[in-house]
């Protein structure tokens, strides 16, 4: 990346055994990323870690220190399985206790009579933390130091992020483009490491792909310069034509 | 898990920056896990890391001490950006050459005069490893101590994993059960703890879900034995139908 770009780093970590098990697909790694990227924060880390005590604060604990951001999804919902606000808490040596302003929006958000004890256990969090408001579906996530915590629906954590954006302060959008070409990856393999090495501040993938049938290459630039990714592209776009391979699509 | 089951654990490394920046969704964690867990190894974790080698590095030499299998995905084809195999021969110390045997199968598969140098890296590996054969596409992963490196291409990967399946040493298959019901989390997180808390070698997880309009919630067991998951689900459907709660599927 740009090195004039302070570097804006997070990490996310979802907390949740029905992803280890491989019953749930993830869904919400590439909605968070591509809201951060737009933010111009880059996720130079996944996790995805046990539903248990010690996992967790072990983890937060490394990488609290490690990234600017941290976002978990999951583990904060009513059930015992639900234990990622109480061991947050304990990661930093925080009490566990009922968050005034997240009881009365629950004790609010249902019906007289219908506060059970699943429902304010969700207003339970670490000391002294603020909330991240939730539209869809009144249980707020909460922000302590860097650590923000949202939860595992993919809906309900969309909804919540609206209310965040301006607590993020990140860096130069990180822009992106793509030439998809038809060819296999071993074709184009020397000139594109050449242009990769022409361009040391534009981060340059390339992605095999196989769709209806059709095998191709998409070659992904990604950077904070925009005139840097142009250049690029024209190095790509030369050495595609002298090759005499057709482009499928560029983005 | 039961305790007098020997725990075999693992950790899925995918590397890739096209996870992280929310171009590509992963498509390999699902699958893997439960390839794994049919043969008795639960995954415990999983990591996604940058295409840059300090960071392979560190996270390889850090997890195959605290885990009995590392799985890696991405990063072994031809490309400037395919850094998986450079990266891991530096993490165990060892030379990065050509392995003899991937050699002479890549030169057998391609072509004569299309054994290219992008081909020709693919035969590149840390000094020493045996090779993980690949039916579909010629070029093979490896493994190197308890680490096993595969590609990211998900159709590639899946037909890899029937000639590992002699290599790895599970313990107990990991079993599960679920009950679907027709309610919302809280309404039942009391009585589901109490199960819990009666079954400790039973793990128990509570997923809300929202299909076609409707909303419910899928307890899932998870357990090496057969006859503690068939106790737990009776003990479910004892409060569930005290609560006069509707069973929308079970599996």
């Amino acid at each position: 990346m740009n090195k004039n770009n302070k570097k804006v780093n997070a990490i996310i970590v979802l907390i949740g055994n029905e992803i280890l098990s491989g019953r749930t697909q993830d869904a919400n790694v590439s909605f968070l990323s591509k809201w951060l990227n737009e933010l111009g924060v880059r996720v130079e880390e996944v996790r995805v870690i046990l539903d248990e005590q010690e996992a967790i604060v072990k983890c937060i604990n490394e990488v609290r220190k490690n990234f600017k951001y941290v976002f978990t999804t999951g583990g904060i919902g009513p059930t015992h399985d639900d234990i990622t606000s109480r061991s947050i808490a304990k990661a930093f040596n925080l009490s566990y206790c009922y968050n005034k302003e997240a009881y009365e929006i629950l004790a609010k958000y249902y019906k007289p009579g219908e506060f059970n004890d699943g429902r304010k256990k969700m207003a339970k969090m670490p000391d002294k933390t603020s909330l991240i408001y939730n539209p869809s579906s009144g249980a707020p996530g909460f922000i302590i130091e860097n650590v923000y915590c949202l939860p595992g629906v993919p809906s309900i954590l969309k909804s919540m992020l609206g209310g965040l954006e301006n607590k993020i302060k990140g860096g130069k959008k990180i822009l992106s483009d793509t030439i998809s070409v038809k060819t296999v990856e071993s074709e184009i393999a020397k000139p594109l490491e050449d242009v990769q090495n022409n361009f040391p501040n534009v981060e340059i993938g390339s992605y095999p792909f196989f769709r209806s049938g059709k095998v191709g290459v998409s070659i992904v630039m990604r950077s904070t310069e925009k005139n840097q990714i142009e250049d690029c592209t024209k190095q790509i776009q030369n050495f595609i034509q002298q090759k005499k391979i057709k482009i499928v699509e560029t983005k």
